[in-house]
């Protein structure tokens, strides 16, 4: 087991009905707070109503920002930390899923920065103190409620880039899974790709180290998530199936399964963050895209965590370590393909051609990221497994 | 799932090396520390020394208090308290397993607490701020080191009882896994087998729903523990083994995996209490005898959770339900007496015929719990499976 830190100060409140304590948790942290959230569908669903009567009934003075949108970019994080500080803001109340999250982190470092907020996203700044945050979470994926990271999009230059810091923990975070039983099928299997590809980033990059413990917690919270994801699927007003998805993928990145891996890295997400910048298109798509193509690669190398992935995921233990290791990816692919998720490019309408402008994109992150073994040849290499004709020849 | 609040603020340090920087982790808590430790073993192996020159480089001032014993007593604690205000101390360092720690705890709370710290225990007060704690861990068992609860022995009414307090979350916790290769088998294996258990009392106390999520938990983190038990017994200084032993048990007790398990009680515990405050045993000694009489007692009425544990943790997949989990129970009863633990009354040299005055112990602290279905009768009747006779018809 590597040397870690282990620091996770976000308090949780679980459960049915919970949203109305957001008033009072939030109180302790300011007076006069930003309430952000999306596009609009926490207000249809009366999530939003809750959240603003539940402030109300705390004596809390709010003014409300709507509109941050998936994939949420720069240049409205910019304009909220204007307003933020223009209003004489001290908390951030964040009712939506990672998208809203994650730019409440950039308002909350940005609003107690006099530089460039994006500083802290390139690598040019470190964030020392934020504005404090609580949320209402209304989407199990990202784990942005209890960890201290954020991805913003810069469009100007086409970069998904992300900011840590020990600061940007939120304060607290209400997890009622009622609050996504309105969460549409895509959406849903989206968020469990996204919370399981983070249980397999840890799992796949920590090095040949036997790490019994950490492996376990990856594979439990893995086949849990899967299981509600397959109820969800089909059934999205399952309450225990909601409950497994939203509590399993706040756990899949809150550092619990990292701790004592050493620094792993995070390749499928970089290579994921490029076509989200470019195409647009959801995060847990491109990562059911990059995940398998990823792992095609990278087993390929060091087979021996695939087969017992393949082993202990899907009970795949017949054949050589990397037939097991091909066959565990290829019974994932499927699983993803059962659960209408898209795992080639084409099926996002992303044309083969652009691999090398992709890995392009996606080598400037690496350089960021100093995951220096993604050139941009590697990345093509990663990005070619999930072409249409490895699609075809893998009898699809 | 049931609802729940997960909040644990404490900060874990983990590697080799890292009880060097005890000194900076309480300053930020404190400026005049008690180094609070134990009979002695502390400073045979030099950890004590090391947290001497940790403080000293960090400019704190201290004042040393050894002698806290295993299951501690109030006693010490309330002249420690004492000791803690004379001096005008502001933050404890403690040096030790969970006797050292549940000690710190006390004080912390009886420093600022006008009345008797008893009270916290007996159920006639709750602890509303405390002194912070920070933690050089040298025993893997209790979990102490990070969560909110304490034990302490009453001598003179010969009840162990506990408190616990959101304020009583140590602040920094560190866990130098080399610091425990010094610890005898016995009590090496008496820590394994305490973490176990606080993963089952959860585990088989959490009633008839379905919980996948903290099943995986606690069977993955099991399976674990006992790996690492079984390499430390026969390598003390197996480092990967020390370190699984270690961070397993800090995750067995941490809330992790009984968040959203709903309100489990906590029956072996109760009846162990009774043992270790009466014979003055080893807390895990008492709890490999407590443990299977109390699944033997509990799967007779229910016995579909003892049967998963026996299939998930044990491979034992024949025979009814009912079979299996007998079979189960056997098994782990058969690992504990592999670990040279005692799993029979009289191997502790507790005399069969104290059951009832074991029982009427228990009684009181069942009162104190809320745990109304453990009637003297029904604790005779735990008790009675961890007799000789019972033993022997097992073939052991």
């Amino acid at each position: 087991m590597q040397p870690f830190t282990f620091h996770n100060p976000t308090r949780i409140v679980f459960g049915p009905g919970t949203t109305a304590r957001i008033g009072k948790e939030t109180k302790a942290c300011g007076r006069r707070a930003l309430l952000l959230y999306g596009k609009g569908s926490a207000e249809r669903t009366g999530v939003l109503g809750r959240v603003r009567d539940s402030l109300n009934q705390a004596g809390l003075q709010w003014e409300a920002l709507g509109g941050v949108r998936p994939n949420p970019v720069l240049n409205f994080a910019r304009e909220a930390i204007a307003f933020f500080r223009q209003q004489r803001l001290d908390v951030i109340v964040a009712v939506g899923g990672g998208s809203v999250i994650d730019t409440a982190k950039t308002i909350a470092a940005g609003a107690r920065y006099d530089g460039e907020v994006w500083d802290f996203f390139s690598g040019r700044a470190e964030v020392k103190t934020a504005a404090p945050i609580t949320t209402v979470l209304t989407l199990a994926a990202t784990g942005s409620e209890m960890n201290s990271g954020g991805v913003i999009t810069n469009e100007e230059s086409q970069e998904k880039y992300h900011l840590a810091s020990p600061s940007l923990y939120p304060q607290c975070s209400i997890l009622d899974p009622v609050n996504t039983f309105t969460v549409p099928r895509d959406h849903s299997m989206y968020g469990a790709v996204d919370a399981m590809i983070h249980l397999l980033e840890g799992y796949f990059n920590a090095g040949e180290e036997d790490l019994p413990l950490q492996d376990r917690l990856v594979e439990g919270l893995l086949r849990t998530l899967m299981e509600a994801a397959e109820v969800v699927y089909h059934e999205p007003e399952n309450y225990p199936a909601r409950a497994n998805l939203m509590w399993g993928a706040t756990l899949a990145l809150n550092g619990l399964t990292t701790a004592g891996t050493g620094n792993t890295g995070f390749p499928m997400h970089m290579i994921e963050h490029s076509l989200s910048a470019i195409y647009d298109i959801a995060h847990g798509a491109g990562l059911s895209i990059v995940g398998p193509a990823w792992m095609r690669y990278a087993s390929a190398r060091a087979p021996r965590k695939f087969a017992q992935f393949a082993e202990r995921i899907f009970g795949i233990d017949q054949g050589t370590a990397s037939q097991r290791a091909q066959a565990g990816i290829e019974a994932l692919e499927k699983w993803f393909v059962a659960r209408g998720v898209p795992t080639r490019l084409p099926e996002a309408n992303i044309p083969e051609q652009d691999i090398p402008r992709i890995a392009a994109n996606a080598r400037r992150l690496a350089e960021v990221w100093g995951l220096d073994d993604y050139t941009q040849r590697e990345i093509e290499a990663v990005l070619e497994h999930a072409g249409a004709a490895t699609a075809r020849s893998a009898g699809r």
